[in-house]
């Protein structure tokens, strides 16, 4: 594959990972500084951002020990009617031409290479159908509902017509998604590629930018109804938009604060999980996505209640130093640190995980003192 | 405009503005160092300057979702019988002349023009008429009370006749008020600029520092007698202390620390907020300044029960950076800011924020202990 | 006045202040670094050294308003018999020569030209003889207890002899209170100057260092029956403590980890204030010190219901800055810094100064989640 | 002894300590960098190495005062039928030829030589007999059960052959322990030396790496039958495992995290600490490792209910800087420190320690908010 003008990445190798934070620094010698600026940014101060990642560590994992714990953890789960290996799935991201000539078509060949879930977002540089026929494993289109509702059913039925299992509805992108210091370069994108599913030379229509804003629980029948598919809402911090949510239909839920790249000074996607897991009470599964960097954050959120999560940064990293092999790395290291972390923490399968694995900062220290 | 030799600023272009605190490092390149240090610094070790801002990350903001809210939230409001176009005015600052050339008038004018009030300081080195005329929106005075009382009548009768429809009474301005840094470089004020409402040459009477200290809730009924307007308290950290203003017959309480200028080691405007307000009740409007930078700032105050928010610094930046043009763009920056943080935060408008969207630092932790 | 070999200070001029802070880094510049390092360390790590300034933070100054608050706030206090024109005097520190080549005859001339208590150090490098004659101020005695009990008795004899009105039992000096950068350097100090109180050429006897380590409550008995002076109890943390030292005979109780010098990791002087000050309940005065900087430092300890508050390492480094008279400007500097927050808190008295000044943190928070 | 071409240290002298934290910057300029990496670090992003050490300072010790405590106090203890001078000793790790050429022959000659207890790890390089016959002190051996029944019974039989008094099981080791920063150098392990203890020509048998993960608390019965010697389970950080493991015979519990070297996020072992003796409550005594490094943090563990502290990466420092010398001054440095802190803190024996010298933050907040 030729580089463009642009000169994002054409990398396509293994990647021997010590740690995905180690990735940051790797690919931001390698891709353009507009695309690192566009990917590893947040919102605002960038508070939420870092948040994600801190928020970790208020829930402390109180190891278990001595109690017989095979190191051959299962980690295999089914969502959705779709089996994982591993309960870890790459995030809808969009524009990932932003990082690699190939974008998300090399992203969903390296997600389907490492046999788990890949969820492809409306804002890819890609078509659906292109990205849906490069992954062998399972997938999900992320939906942006547009202001045309003949654009909206026609993005669905494409992406059923594709082979997607699962409609995710995002609630959240309701602003523009850009960090400070890409506003900053004067908002580079890339100009030899366009939002793929719109594309009319590419079977699309409609324009991207022309998003519904306004939308209520009544989009989840919509979508139901125009695809007999399941529906994932992702981006609730809220237990009762959670709750009515699912009174709307929704087949599960995604706790996500996009990143940190909507709005800024919102709580970290971990510590808004546990009210979301105590209102959902187990009707549907709960996904959650933000910071998960470590085999232990993923055993932290298992234990606080989701039935998986999603990674979104640290694949485009992986993306970018290595390509379909890159995500493929990066999704394995997680998985690798996944079942090393188990062992360490005791738990024998994905079920033991339960809040009595966690410390949660302070109450050891009220408990010693009362 | 003719610089000085002190060389303040004569800008007068709009800004292409990221974000407001950029606007900080951007100032200080362009007008002189004593402007800078006087204007950006706070009392003491400057605590409560920096807690102002970082106080804000106590309140994370609980996004609603899926709730059908248009992105075309109407922001305006009604203030003490003024029509503003959103909840954010400019905040009463002395002395601008440190910073532009202009002056007051600048930045009266740019604030005119963004369409918000403007609060004038009795400290100003333009007169209050001068003032007055720059601007075509809203207008207060903030009057400083001199032990001569017929200097403050003189004020109040003047501020009355040149159109001020408030006046504002500031209750913590006992102090020099000068950063430490500033009091490094042995306070340099311009020579060439007096306290113009005080200057016999432009109609002006009395001594600016020969002011009264001790002043009590009194003070409130003899402005409205002498003025029949409507009074702001402006200064109170306590709701004890609001309860007595609004017992004296205030119109208006605006919780406030004098950005961080008076007197260290007091607590955030914000996190002083949430007393008054229950305290008030209701019966009369809450203003709150200190640190307001993003529109986020704006969603937490109104959503913790302010009807309106001051901004301070970043509008004396604006005007160093883009004299009048400037003072509009960082208001109107704010207010676009605060339209999208709006609809990112799920309120369909201003009525709609309240303590529901406020998830207090550790609330969530406890409920999820117990 | 020659300067020694070892070279401290031979400065006589007073100081041009901004802040106490800045002292630090002006006296590193002109004093031995023995000195400085000897004087500026803490114990072990130093987290007290620094706890005890942070601390403060936690304690937030409510300032209250319109409340008719004179500027000219009366700041004298009575305390043990003594006059002091403001709550604020100068703490037992040892081993002056280390700063200044006049030692603690400049210190407690400057403390005394700015007519407030010279407390003595057992540990001077000058006589109490000496010093006594040096200070036109009211001065109390600090005891290092003697294993040989003629030496201790001849101490007090010469005490009472010298005019010092009451004596300072420090009870937590159980060490050589040598910082670790100061030890990293072999604990340089300097040749030329002896213990002055134990310098038989002086009038002295016994050995400074053999000291009696294992001291109890009847030490307070001892002294008064010596003495017939009033005993002021210092460096205690606890509220128990405390009532011990009453019960035993004790005049006041002077809150304080010795400047963070003795033992690393115990609570700051201002954190542990609030319990003491409860079990006391007005029984003796309550004097506090570690940390002090501001006179916002000083409302807070006296809102938490310390009558007086003894500096250090300020004075020390006014000593080095400018002798006498620099000593004289640092407690004249806080004496009005005092005033000025006085003002700024809206206390119209010392008297008025009670907890209804302080906002723990937190505390509003919280109640503004209920 | 010569050098090898790994080049680890060949010292052997007394160190002139200032604080055992400063040998961390002074050993790493003298050993290889892979010892040092492999020896400071700690697993994935080190959280829980730093908050062992950051924990204590949550746990604020409350000094007593003039309770006539005398300098001289004994600091011996019985552990398990062995006496020890003082309440530290040298905690189990592996692989001391990274760090010195006479690997753990030299650490244990110097934990000897101080007199007190040398616990020998499974890992080591030299054999347990060589280690044995190095320390004249008391030793215990910490066994890494392997998969072959064999060669584990062989270990025991060889330990108690050896003369070690107690066995002590590790619970938590089920990683490969090695700290990111190492494993990007590619895990530099020196090729000259093996596991000695499983060295064919040195008497061993099977293969160290061939560990049984899956332990439960049979495995203390089986080396309690197979030995008759006392067993410390070590690595637990709840309440509920020690409460498991006396159950199923345990002689001693030793809280530990490892020294944060197998699961990051876990809790601080002083933190962990409290509800583990709660449950324990006597029957048992509680050793506790992790952050030890000042004799203040071994007053906090005791205070807290320890009945003794180990020292492990101090220990290392001191024999990369001074071999089995350097060991004795480590270990002899932190018991003078004890010394003092006992003093200091008012404690006059070690059996005087408990709760009440403890502040746990905020406490004393809390009780004067009330």
């Amino acid at each position: 594959m030729q580089a463009s003008d642009y000169g994002a990445s054409t990398a396509d190798q293994p990647l021997d990972i010590v740690s995905l934070d180690r990735l940051d620094a790797a690919v931001k010698e390698v891709i353009p500084e507009a695309g690192y600026e566009f990917v590893s940014g947040g919102a605002g101060d960038e508070w939420t951002l870092h948040e994600n990642r801190r928020a970790f560590d208020d829930f402390r994992i109180e190891p278990k020990r001595l109690r017989g714990v095979s190191p051959e953890v299962d980690l295999s789960i089914e969502l959705l009617g779709q089996s994982l290996p591993f309960p870890i799935f790459t995030a809808p991201m969009g524009a990932h031409g932003m990082v690699h000539e190939e974008a998300e078509v090399a992203t969903a060949r390296g997600t389907g290479m490492a046999g788990t879930l890949y969820c492809s977002s409306g804002a890819s540089h890609r078509t659906l159908e292109e990205i849906a026929e490069a992954t062998q494993g399972p997938k999900w289109f992320q939906l942006y509902w547009n202001n045309d509702t003949e654009v909206t059913r026609s993005l669905l039925d494409r992406a059923k017509a594709a082979g997607y299992s699962a409609i995710v509805l995002t609630a959240d992108a309701l602003g523009p998604g850009q960090p400070d210091d890409f506003k900053a370069m004067s908002s580079p994108f890339r100009p030899d590629m366009v939002f793929g599913n719109h594309d009319p030379e590419r079977g699309g229509s409609g324009n991207f930018f022309d998003q519904k804003l306004d939308l209520d629980t009544n989009a989840i029948k919509f979508i139901k109804d125009q695809t007999r598919l399941p529906v994932i809402v992702k981006g609730l911090l809220r237990a009762d938009d959670a709750d009515r949510s699912i009174s709307a239909g929704a087949d599960a839920i995604q706790v996500s604060n996009h990143g940190g790249r909507q709005i800024d000074g919102v709580p970290a996607s971990i510590a808004a999980l546990p009210d979301v897991v105590a209102t959902v009470n187990g009707r549907v599964p709960v996904i959650m996505d933000g910071g998960v960097r470590r085999g232990i954050d993923v055993v932290r959120a298992l234990a606080m209640g989701a039935d998986a999560v999603a990674v979104g940064r640290p694949v485009l990293y992986g993306l970018g130093l290595g390509g379909a092999q890159g995500v493929q790395s990066v999704l394995e290291h997680l998985r690798a640190e996944l079942q090393s972390a188990m062992l360490l923490s005791g738990a024998a399968k994905l079920a033991d995980l339960d809040p009595s694995f966690i410390n949660l900062v302070g109450a050891s220290a009220e408990a010693s003192r009362s």
